[in-house]
């Protein structure tokens, strides 16, 4: 059972059913990497429950979430060999889109997050996944690459029951109105303030 | 990448690389449910590098983590099928254990977390895991039920190099002093406040 209280029962008609299979919108904000760790470890819940996953991610470096990666892609395997959990996909920005390898526009990554962005929308209003996770997907939001209000306006009109998971530092005020639920994790202590370097296994 | 920044190259005689490959011991903290569910997504990664993985879960609620320990299972499976991945063990408190169904002790939660927590020092002095998720293990320590004086020698005295990731509300601050890398989640708004019950494939 979840840990929080119900403080109000809100009054909007729903009944508790149509309440406890409310969309959501989630953000995982805050300085550390713990965030992203979270969004994929309820990706775990989700493929459990034959949902189909989608997650984009908005980050550059190949070294990242490999291991995530990776395991997500043996989970999408076993559910088309077995029946098991979901389907996974997992589609990188930039080059690593795999719907879209124009030649020429691999290094203008501004234009590989506008062309992310906008796949995302249309599979959104397709209702095809019922998990989408945007990692750090904040930095093309804060960095003006991708329109706020059109993110904005694409969640609230999102058809069925499709749940977003946003992650990255800085979440925007107005993205943080709009979530239905919003976690910060923050670091208490950290072994690289004592001069650790990351490791495999650990940080990828 | 790493986000953070080495502020400070300590003067321990390691090198780099001995430096890099040090075991970790990363608290999870916090008021939110994001800390057990960061500590599984870390996991992923562990498994991606082959690593052997112990989860002990010290709740008692069978609802929680289900997908979590579904997904492992299945990835367990696959590695031992394919060679894919590490092998995963999940072992739950009290009846859960798996090595020790007594009869008549599976009401006394107290020794049944103590048994688990013996049965943790016992692997950790054969190294057996490189990974130990040690899930909601604060509150058997500050219930008393596990002396934490024994979990910090064991953790302190353990041989090779075995990362143990502890979760749970109110880590005890000489936990939090021994850890390298201590992570709170906070929540910033919930569905929960609003009236939202927690649901299927979200919270379980």
């Amino acid at each position: 059972m979840p840990q929080g209280q119900v403080v109000e029962i809100p009054d909007d008609g729903l009944t508790t059913r149509a309440r406890r299979n409310r969309p959501l919108v989630i953000v995982h904000t805050g300085e550390m990497k713990g965030k992203s760790t979270a969004a994929f470890g309820l990706a775990l819940r989700a493929w459990n429950q034959g949902w189909s996953i989608g997650v984009f991610q908005f980050v550059k470096s190949a070294k990242w979430r490999v291991g995530e990666e990776a395991a997500f892609r043996a989970l999408d395997r076993l559910h088309h060999e077995t029946g098991e959990g979901g389907p996974v996909q997992w589609h990188k920005m930039g080059a690593g889109w795999s719907w879209a390898r124009k030649k020429g526009t691999e290094a203008d990554h501004a234009a590989s997050a506008l062309e992310g962005w906008r796949e995302i929308r249309r599979r959104i209003s397709r209702a095809e996944h019922q998990l989408y996770v945007l990692d750090e997907f904040t930095y093309p939001l804060n960095w003006g690459w991708v329109d706020l209000g059109e993110v904005l306006e694409a969640l609230a009109g999102r058809p069925g029951t499709q749940h977003v998971v946003i992650t990255g530092r800085n979440a925007p005020a107005s993205l943080v109105e709009a979530a239905d639920l919003v976690l910060e994790t923050t670091k208490i202590k950290h072994p690289m303030d004592a001069g650790q370097k990351g490791q495999r296994g650990i940080e990828w």
